[in-house]
């Protein structure tokens, strides 16, 4: 039922492009804007903007809210602040219309705007820019049904068939009073089964929850996840209904959310595109390597600091890097547990008893790895005694890896920095340098 | 305008349970059911179920729909069969009913079914449990409105506010013919602006995206996401209308599906509860600290088996842990960047290209952090050409590593393999061998 894109698709989408063939806006034409969306993303811009040109000019606007921000940038590059008026006056709701306008520059933004005819719309795009990005206004449409509490039925059908004519879909039905406070929401089950002559104010839901212009978009995620909320509306300070969100802005935000949290963990810097160029992508993961490589020389340090040792006991060289490896890989688990328990404000509960439960998982984890180990090194014929020293040193890294994982995404959450950052090379870099101190001290005390 | 769970909230909703205050039920009776589900999470079972003792009845049953897992389960088996019977009867739409039905054992499945009363609802709910977990039937609920495309708006309306009755919130009305064969969707807009007398099959809209109930959940979120419906219809091999699935799901899937990223590679077996006892935690972590043990045990072979070099130049052993971990990081950075990839389907693309642009990234990266190591080593008098051994041994690393990682993940998806498990302690392990190899080899020729 649903179309999708085949490699074998795209490449004859090229043939007919190549060989300027007339049949190229049949190929295209019936498809959802959606899907020619995806399609661009496999097109050099050059090629993208030819795609476009074989399309009727009214498919322009759909397509544009489904297109990748890279590949619309380039787009909207090659048109004039009056085209780019046009575009998203045509059938465009206020949340995707500023999308695109708050990509353009300063000089363009004012230019749209004063070429768009419908001044009310203009107006509200305005309006909507003027909102901090990351905030409920910024993510909201003002396209909505709203009716006054002292109408009848009869006369909120009647209204709302007016102000439908507008909307393309009616998410909700909200109530206010005369000075447009929002005072709760009417189900279209109510309005189909109560007579025309009944006043909305019997009959409307009361409770309602609603969102703030200034609420940041973590928490109207969470807010509509724990509901279930399929759209929210959003007020000022004083209650006056402003605009409304709906779920699927807030599935983009999950995803993006989950997407940023992934790349910090690879120690990627955020907002890394697959698009980018051999330069953005070398700059967004230089500094994590360059911590790497500062870890790898503090070890170093470690390591040149107990040559006499190594001397003396050439096979403490073996386990170096098994005892690096064993600290970062327990903090990390360690860590991503209380990353993911912040994440879903699960945490505040009790930090004791993570912590102690930590411990007792480090322990049972480290006696079986580190059991394992002196076995291991015994039966190579590197001595008990040595075989002791390594695997009290193994059982000691992990003890203390699970506690530093479980601590620092703690303290770094307190400190409002994103905890997910602790998931990253730095906890391994960490582990890696205070794992070897730890694994020489104790072959110090023990050889 | 929402209530928000607190520190203090809990303590003092503690100390009203602990005193068998009767004020309990005033404290929670104004709640919303998904509030109470929250406040439930902060309890141990027994305070729990004393918690809805206090409760009215018929609050039960929106509670259970909220409640984490773990808790409901532990509900549930305080319950008899036909008390589950009359809460998934109360008000409960199919999806939730079976949500809860499906986690009970086979024998208690069938008391509740056999005791519910509305047989229509009892055996949507037989049909329903029938879909395999992870498809689109599984997912779906039952309750939608549907109308004829032989009626006319009159009748249509009519009969939508029958159905209407018996559903909380309608997000489409869908077209079908005399044998239930799904034929498009009515907008709301047009059934408010079209007269009465108008035949359905004049006004609807029929092109309407749809699944298959056996359709998996993953293509489910996809074509969820990428048109941007908040329902889609759920229809059977030959085009029949099953039921509906919402957008509310999807969340919920992506939200899983991100968490179970972000444990594997994190080195945490998937499910892996923040609740789970000491025992459940250790297993989920310690197959990939065995992992890392073997990992640790082939490098203390490699470096085993250059002892006779490490007598020679003493100073090598100080980059082991360096070299070690920068294939490790080097590694993941490529390999997080395929994942995602795969995880977007923007990968088919072209892996070449890929392939050489990780290269690319991979010199730019692996030159700059190889001259910072070589002016470091070489200022600390460790000889110039020690200090070219290392670096250029880092630089090889980390082009290995940048192949590696783009390989991996795209070979495990090829053999349909969770890709995201290269990303875990695996792909670390396997740099860490390699890296030290190149490593030795590079300083052998060299010195």
């Amino acid at each position: 039922m649903s179309f999708k894109v085949t490699e074998d698709y795209i490449k004859s989408l090229r043939q007919v492009l190549e060989s300027k063939d007339s049949g190229l806006k049949d190929l295209l034409v019936e498809l959802h804007a959606a899907d020619i969306a995806e399609i661009l993303t496999y097109f050099s811009i050059d090629e993208v903007l030819q795609l476009l040109d074989a399309l009727p000019k009214e498919k322009l606007s759909g397509i544009l809210i489904y297109t990748d921000e890279d590949i619309r940038e380039e787009i909207l590059e090659t048109l004039t602040g009056s085209e780019i008026a046009l575009l998203v006056s045509d059938n465009m709701n206020t949340d995707d219309a500023v999308d695109i306008i708050s990509e353009l520059s300063e000089e363009k933004k004012h230019d749209v705007l004063s070429n768009i005819d419908d001044l009310d719309f203009a107006k509200d795009l305005a309006d909507l820019l003027t909102h901090a990005e990351g905030t409920a206004g910024a993510l909201m449409a003002t396209e909505l049904v709203k009716v006054n509490k002292n109408w009848t039925v009869l006369r909120c059908v009647r209204e709302m068939r007016r102000q439908a004519e507008e909307i393309d879909v009616v998410h909700a039905v909200y109530v206010v009073d005369n000075n447009d406070i929002l005072l709760g929401s009417l189900s279209l089950k109510k309005l189909l089964t109560t007579s025309t002559k009944t006043e909305i104010s019997e009959i409307f839901e009361k409770s309602i929850r609603s969102v703030t212009s200034t609420t940041e978009d973590a928490e109207v995620t969470r807010v509509m996840k724990k509901y279930d909320l399929f759209v929210v509306p959003v007020i000022d300070e004083i209650g006056r209904l402003l605009g409304r969100i709906t779920l699927d802005d807030v599935v983009d935000i999950i995803q993006e959310e989950a997407d940023s949290n992934y790349q910090l963990m690879s120690g990627l810097s955020d907002e890394v595109s697959n698009e980018d160029g051999l330069f953005q992508t070398t700059k967004a993961r230089l500094p994590w390597l360059l911590i790497g490589l500062l870890g790898g020389v503090l070890t170093s340090t470690v390591i040149s600091g107990n040559k006499s040792e190594i001397t003396l006991i050439p096979q403490i060289v073996f386990f170096i890097p098994l005892i690096a490896a064993m600290g970062g890989n327990v903090g990390v688990q360690s860590s991503a547990i209380v990353v993911q328990a912040i994440a879903n404000s699960t945490l505040q509960k009790n930090i004791w008893k993570r912590l102690a439960r930590e411990l007792g998982v480090g322990l049972f984890n480290g006696l079986i790895c580190a059991m394992v180990i002196v076995i291991y090194s015994w039966a190579m014929g590197q001595g008990f005694l040595f075989a002791i020293a390594v695997g009290s040193s193994l059982l000691a890294v992990v003890l203390f890896a699970s506690l530093f994982g479980t601590a620092i995404p703690w303290v770094l959450n307190r400190y409002n920095i994103d905890p997910a950052l602790a998931t990253g090379p730095f906890i391994t870099t960490t582990n890696d340098v205070l794992g070897l101190s730890i694994y020489f001290a104790i072959a110090n005390a023990l050889l």
